[in-house]
């Protein structure tokens, strides 16, 4: 038997990855969620059908939402993550020893259940003393929340089902609320190439509460189109650069000092769908 | 019926994309042509089955193959495109009115007339009356010519059938030779996700040759994982700098000032792959 993994990307284009099998699937509260095991990826988890992470290349997508906005704030001591069940983000968050206390908003617990038993790998941050976990709604507890966070980290999935409320203008709103003076938020923003509007409409919604919005990029080939975008807004510091005195982590697989530059570097195309 | 491509990038992953049908197949002299049309990319060129080109993203790869060089060098006059029939790189290098002298050498003149009637877009450039058209083998011709070309593009299919030879260091030392004082060479050199040790071994094999290798990268949906790399060799002036009084062009759709440094940035685990 040959058992192929086909996610359609658009309705016109997908990925398809040799499968060794299937090592669970359930349906939660919120979504269906799956981890199947593939040849070029390693262990998968898909939510919904939708790959989120793969052992292979979670690295980069959790790198990158992470350190950029980290790096960019002089001093991040206290972080949120909305989403992020899996605990990738967190796993990079906690590599910053600035980091006093690292808050995981993530609204069903059967992610994180999942994380734990078949990707110990990326959930293995969740254990560090630093953080709080809440299963709990992230849009409540960011309306609720004022100026406590220095970055908050939005690692949702796609903008349907239970996430849609993270994509909105009122949300990001809140986001800024709920960040100090100096703070820096970051989205994950979908791919420029098959979801152009998208990634626009979520730029303009940060770009309507923060004095600094920008865009950066990066390649993760078990994403749709292989270009993956993460919108940031920040309040004083510009996220393009990096503000701290030593840059953190020193042990990475993507993100370094140059990348940080140049993730921020668009091509054209991707320059103008961000124009106001 | 639904019809669908599917391009098996290594072993175990593909990407697969819905057609509305196929426009052409043949089997030239030296390899399998099809021009298939797809509804994500438009029209697509396969050469034994793999994806050279399509209509909806080829802007990113001959733009980056031809202006990153072009730009790098101070006054490129002469330039050769070793492969590259479709057309795409000669109708980029046109756009630089330093331009005096553009060689394409392809071996197989099946992939320029079926570029001229089914991707006319692409092929446009070949009618400038500064480009000569050699149906030849461009290992030869390169190995012939000394100290003639400001710029040496290898756009080559991969590295099996007749680009083979197009990927050792002996053709590299050809090319260093061919090139003027102050020459620059760029050869596409495949995806470090899914072919890291091929990049590695061609990057050493340029660098065996010219006292400046670098490594850049650009996002082209359409090609394996997603991430492509391209390997350039300079004997006087730094590829990751733009070395022009004004840099051209200045209509593109991918390559800016921006992306030009850009792409010189890169993840750390394909800046470790490029160490010596």
């Amino acid at each position: 038997m040959e058992l192929w993994y086909t996610e359609k990307q658009t309705e016109y284009v997908g990925m398809t990855c040799k499968a060794k099998g299937t090592l669970m699937r359930k349906r939660s509260q919120y979504q269906d969620i799956a981890v199947i095991d593939t040849e070029q990826f390693g262990r998968m988890l898909l939510l919904d059908g939708i790959v989120q992470t793969t052992v292979a290349d979670e690295f980069v997508y959790h790198e990158m939402i992470a350190h950029v906005p980290l790096n960019a704030h002089p001093h991040p001591r206290k972080v949120a993550v909305i989403g992020g069940g899996d605990g990738g983000t967190i796993r990079e968050i906690v590599k910053h020893d600035t980091v006093e206390k690292a808050v995981l908003l993530e609204i069903d617990s059967e992610v994180i259940e999942t994380s734990r038993r078949y990707l110990p790998e990326i959930a293995c941050g969740l254990d560090d003393e630093r953080v709080e976990i809440l299963i709990a709604d992230g849009i409540a507890h960011i309306r609720e929340s004022k100026n406590t966070y220095d970055v908050i980290i939005i690692d949702s999935t796609d903008p349907v089902g239970p996430a849609v409320g993270l994509f909105t203008p009122e949300f990001y709103g809140s986001v800024y609320e709920a960040l100090k003076d100096d703070g820096i938020m970051v989205a994950q923003t979908e791919s420029p190439y098959y979801e152009p509007e998208r990634v626009r409409q979520t730029y303009l919604g940060v770009n309507a509460h923060f004095p600094i919005t920008k865009l950066y990029l990066a390649y993760i080939p078990s994403y749709s189109s292989g270009l993956w975008s993460f919108t940031i807004g920040a309040k004083r510091h510009d996220p393009a650069v990096i503000n701290r005195e030593r840059p953190q982590p020193l042990t990475t697989r993507y993100y370094n000092v140059d990348v940080h530059k140049a993730a921020f570097g668009l091509p054209e195309f991707v320059r103008e769908l961000v124009q106001p």
